[in-house]
């Protein structure tokens, strides 16, 4: 089975000898704190070095097992009152939509285009019922869509934001992750303070088996947040999050994120190049310079469900669109992940989806002449 | 400031070497798996590693970041309904009581002796109320008494629990933290298929920071707890589970656990003994055979807080009783961790608590004779 269904990195993305050397590296530490159980809001050395490059208090930084349990905990104080209504993108990433279910959220998603969350939209949610507890974005090669939030948008919605006093949880795991164009700054950097809660992950700059995510909390959050977490888990791995802070402190990630930037350009290309090739005309997709996604909608409103089946049984698998609505939506979508196949194996599964599209359209002869 | 306040082993306990080892050993692995995404119940072959050793199928193995984690998975779904009503013992540990109160549970101390859980208390227990959810019990070197339940107790409470169709969550950390006696077997291993839920964790065998605890549990309830797993993280720490099977499967634990059992007793035998010389008539402790804990029952009533207040103005810190306890209890006890100071910290450290008892207890002058 060829997949395109988990925004996982390929084995081969994956820095295993850096991380031995770091990990060495923090067994040695006189302080013989690696192994240690630790401080619940994680490893000292690394909230400082984060804090540092984040420009805030160490106290506002919060390292736990990976960034979506971050945002659980942080949810759960969140939503802990009366006010249970969430903004978030539609579409959006499937599993904190599971989490905010979970926690009793009223869930009104947002449409998206090409530039990202439409302010329009957005400010029309916001007339339509009482101000949200929060809005949840992705703004950078959004998981599902691929999308990137523009940079004027940016600005517009922290202005929104700062005029209907809307607190933005702000998710960047894949804002490094970019392998062409120009970085953009994150909503953190252009809001006022406290306007922002900030998310990031290492899953995907370093690697996701180490489960290491950290928030940047304004500072009458993080106390809460602190008090969540040592009540669930004592407190996080240390041992992975000082790793982590090797590898950061060692240099080592820039040029990993050039090399596993290298890896996933290919992939992307690839992908793109066979959507163009095999996809008939009414198809269209969204074309990130980074992150791990591919947005599909399909022609013809055919239905997403009836051709990940078609596709599965071809050996080839993806997420239908309806995943990643809370509501109605992406009946007619698909995400693609690129991350994970090779090169070849993605346009050879770009072109079992397509032959499973045309049999679902009716096309199913003659087959264009394929690669 | 000498502690004896948490549970953490000292740092001469941290295998650290053999865990450097193991890292670079694991990501060797052809899979290159080790630093990957995993499924929510954790690493296959330490799932199947556990399972072989507890006789069960590795479906019911859950590893989680830390027992604690899974054990607040396991109790968000056993409260998901009506029933609400918890048995503990008390004293218990005291993460798991905030763990409880905060899903809404009812909890019910049930009275402890020097052979553990009380088992006529018990029986009253279950005749004043609803059946409970379950009973959540510490059998072996209790947190926080030291206390262990005697052989016969064991069979009984199995007994009891199968007449009363009554569940068990029993959690084992410190079991094979035993450095003299001959090792009882778990209610795990007495009760019938079902009738017991079992927790264990690698941080008091291995070293806590890497996060590494499981649940054996009855099938149909693995699924639902691997639900709510995958929802909150994705994936637990691949990376320090890989770790964990690769010091099993090389037989490292057994050597780990005598090593490190020779620095406990040696702590522990310092404690026995400072109390038998410093502390006056009517104290009294446990005298546990394994584990990291002493439980305290200071002479005349006096109350542990206004001890702990002076104590520490003397350079020492512990836990005083009354945090162990869901209702009232332990207002005149504490307890005493004797894993992470050396053993000449202890010896001068209870001398400090005894020199701070006799001031509280209007006997200042004369000092006895100290070693």
């Amino acid at each position: 089975m060829i997949s395109f269904a988990r925004g996982v990195p390929g084995p081969d993305c994956l820095p295993l000898e850096e991380i031995g050397d770091c990990t060495l590296a923090v067994l040695q530490r006189p302080e013989r704190d690696a192994a240690q159980y630790g401080p619940p809001a994680g490893f000292p050395p690394l909230r400082e070095l984060l804090a540092e490059r984040h420009g805030v208090d160490p106290a506002r930084v919060f390292v736990s097992n990976g960034s979506l349990q971050g945002l659980a905990f942080l949810w759960q104080r969140l939503l802990q009152g009366e006010n249970k209504r969430v903004l978030v993108e539609a579409p959006t990433y499937d599993r904190p939509l599971k989490i905010l279910q979970g926690l009793g959220a009223e869930v009104t998603g947002v449409p998206m285009d090409d530039g990202g969350l439409e302010l329009d939209a957005l400010e029309r949610a916001l007339d339509e019922g009482p101000k949200p507890a929060f809005l949840y974005t992705i703004p950078t090669f959004q998981n599902p869509s691929g999308r990137t939030l523009l940079l004027e948008r940016r600005r517009q919605l922290v202005d929104l934001a700062e005029a209907e006093d809307l607190l933005i949880v702000e998710d960047d795991p894949y804002g490094l992750v970019r392998f062409e164009g120009d970085p953009l700054p994150s909503l953190l950097e252009l809001a006022p303070a406290g306007r922002v809660i900030y998310s990031c992950s290492f899953s995907k700059t370093i690697a996701p088996g180490l489960r290491v995510g950290y928030l940047v909390l304004p500072p009458e959050l993080a106390a809460a947040v602190e008090a969540i977490a040592v009540s669930t888990y004592v407190s996080p791995v240390i041992f992975t999050q000082a790793i982590v802070w090797e590898f950061l402190r060692t240099g080592l990630l820039e040029p990993n994120l050039q090399r596993a930037g290298g890896l996933l350009r290919e992939r992307r290309d690839a992908m793109l190049g066979a959507l163009e090739r095999e996809f008939p005309d009414g198809a269209s997709w969204s074309r990130p310079e980074g992150g791990y996604f591919i947005w599909l909608d399909l022609p013809g409103e055919v239905d997403a469900g009836a051709l990940l089946s078609e596709a599965e049984a071809a050996g080839v698998t993806f997420v239908k669109g309806t995943d990643f609505f809370a509501g109605p939506g992406g009946e007619s979508s698909a995400r693609l992940a690129f991350s994970f196949a090779v090169p070849a194996e993605i346009t050879d599964g770009v072109g079992l989806v397509a032959e499973a599209l045309r049999k679902l359209l009716g096309r199913v002869a003659p087959l264009p002449a394929t690669v």
